[in-house]
């Protein structure tokens, strides 16, 4: 037995603690400041109102002032909170980690950084941890196809937990695998969180096929655009490989669960789904974001966040002229409302196998 | 301005012959002999019954015992035929082939041989016509994510164009590339053909999750099963690199529109996405084939061509034991109504890059 304190009650937070709940360990979920109403409600009622489920009784939920209580003792600290709140997460545990503690990111991908560079989540939130504790704590991440529904129903989930210090993945393998929950290990963390990251752009992408044939005339044979989608499925997945590459990371990742994985379960639906939909109607952005108030389109993130890095890196001769053209072009038509139309010819020049 | 005889009037042999009539070609469509009602349709009023379409005017109709008029003088001759009729497609034109001719399957996949091992569908047909003639024609082949009744309302559509004569590829290209249908070429054929016939059997397993949800119980907040479909997705994915590296093919066929873009395209619907969601309710097999009675389910041929061979690869040293574990229990699942529960463990184990 031992003692996991996620901290973040969303969704893929509170889900992550249902297989170590299972695994008998002790689990503390603690709210952010966001998460106010899901804690009262885990506390009075043992209701997730967001996931619609029970939390397992091996689950006690904490406000987030109570934090100082439940954190040092954890042999694990899991990050929960949503991509733009790594730097508050990081402030949040700092003062309160001890020498040895494992932190596992459930929050995962690339943010930009204020000279354009990109930076791994993980490395962000070590940045904003003390230096004292810094280096005397592991980071891993995890990666592949994991709706946070499903996981709670206890339903197959195959994943990643990657991090740079391989020894600690056993401990977390350990924790968290169940019959359902089915973990893999890489020290590949760029890789992860390169995939993390794109896959979530891509399928803003894929998922304007929707949209588009919405927005014509019906077709009497009553055709859709699966080609069309497909083939940018496929494309983005060769851009995924480009950008891995060009970061150090390895094929091995971008063509298994993180990936090819996490590429296909994100295009079945979901929120960056929703919002590509509205593009494909012809929608500008701005407007298709009203649609949609008060949610996180983390595709959007991510393009705004890698885009300029990558114009950067190109201008700097460290990624061919004509690298990721799907990518380049999804930030036109997001930014600037370009028409959704695509150089195909520009596809697939840059397999990383040769040709 | 050149001539294509497309054999085999069913959905893809017609689709096809509609970019290359946009682009001016004289076009003679050649039906079998279960194309008769179609070929009447089409001659009387000029519609496609399969495809829901009116056929372009560049697309001259005819039944099979006319192909001796329309076949000789053709700089073209397409294959249309479904996967079981190659040999009898040899039969039919090959007394009529003019050595120069460029045959281009439509069909395409791998057959099984009465010995148990694996043929490319392209090599059936040449093995079957006559031989003064078998090397005095090319043969190039089809592969990537590509609907027939999107293509043939001219949706953005992309492929590869494969033959190990890539010499006749350029010719072909500019024959059928339109600004809808987008196509690379490759002299991968053992790759595109493996690909091909893999991702009818992989998708027969990506959808087994929609029966397997159907036949439980309601979830209360309505998980799906994406994540196991995803995972079998990636799965499948590192599968047919295994096999495509086996039989001599490259990675980048896998990776991109053959492999990658074509397992998208076919787990979104069609036939063996319908007969997995009947398995995954429960239904064995021959129950399940029942409810699709005059249906050729690709994914089936497939498997049951394949996985014998594969055992015998494998016990004849050319395999590792535990290669394609996804593959060889679908087999399991469909011969012999086994449980569809999968060894995740076994997975990943073989990725083409090294760990």
């Amino acid at each position: 037995m031992a003692t996991l304190t996620m901290v973040g009650a969303g969704m893929m937070g509170t889900a992550l603690t249902f297989p170590a709940a299972d695994n008998g360990h002790d689990i503390r979920l603690v709210g952010t400041h966001l998460d106010t109403a899901i804690i009262e409600s885990c506390r009075e009622q043992r209701f997730h109102p967001r996931l619609k489920r029970e939390i397992p009784a091996g689950v006690q939920p904490y406000f987030h002032h109570e934090i100082a209580q439940v954190l040092p003792d954890a042999e694990v600290v899991g990050i929960g909170v949503n991509s733009r709140g790594v730097a508050w997460a990081a402030e949040a545990i700092g003062q309160h980690l001890r020498p040895g503690q494992i932190i596992l990111m459930v929050t995962k991908g690339l943010a930009g950084t204020a000279d354009g560079d990109l930076r791994l989540l993980p490395d962000v939130l070590k940045d904003g941890l003390p230096a004292a504790i810094r280096n005397r704590v592991s980071i891993a991440a995890i990666g592949g196809p994991s709706i946070a529904g499903e996981l709670a129903a206890r339903r197959h989930t195959s994943v990643v937990f990657t991090s740079r210090q391989g020894d600690i993945l056993p401990t977390l393998r350990d924790m968290f695998a169940t019959p359902y929950y089915h973990i893999w290990t890489s020290t590949d963390l760029v890789g992860v969180e390169v995939c993390v990251a794109l896959k979530n752009a891509y399928t803003l992408a894929v998922g304007l096929a929707a949209g588009l044939v919405e927005a014509q005339e019906a077709d009497s044979a009553g055709a859709q655009m699966h080609n069309f989608a497909a083939a940018l499925f496929a494309q983005g997945l060769a851009e995924i490989a480009t950008l891995v590459q060009h970061m150090g990371g390895g094929l091995e990742t971008v063509y298994s669960l993180p990936g090819a994985g996490d590429l296909y379960v994100t295009a079945q639906g979901g929120r960056n789904t929703r919002l590509a939909r509205l593009l494909g109607r012809g929608m500008t952005y701005s407007d298709a974001i009203e649609e949609m108030p008060d949610e996180t389109i983390e595709g959007i993130d991510a393009l705004l966040a890698i885009v300029p890095a990558i114009e950067r890196a190109i201008q700097g001769g460290k990624l061919a002229a004509d690298a990721l053209p799907l990518l380049r072009r999804m930030y036109q038509i997001v930014t600037r409302h370009e028409p959704i139309d695509f150089d195909f010819d520009s596809f697939f020049g840059q397999l990383p196998f040769g040709q």
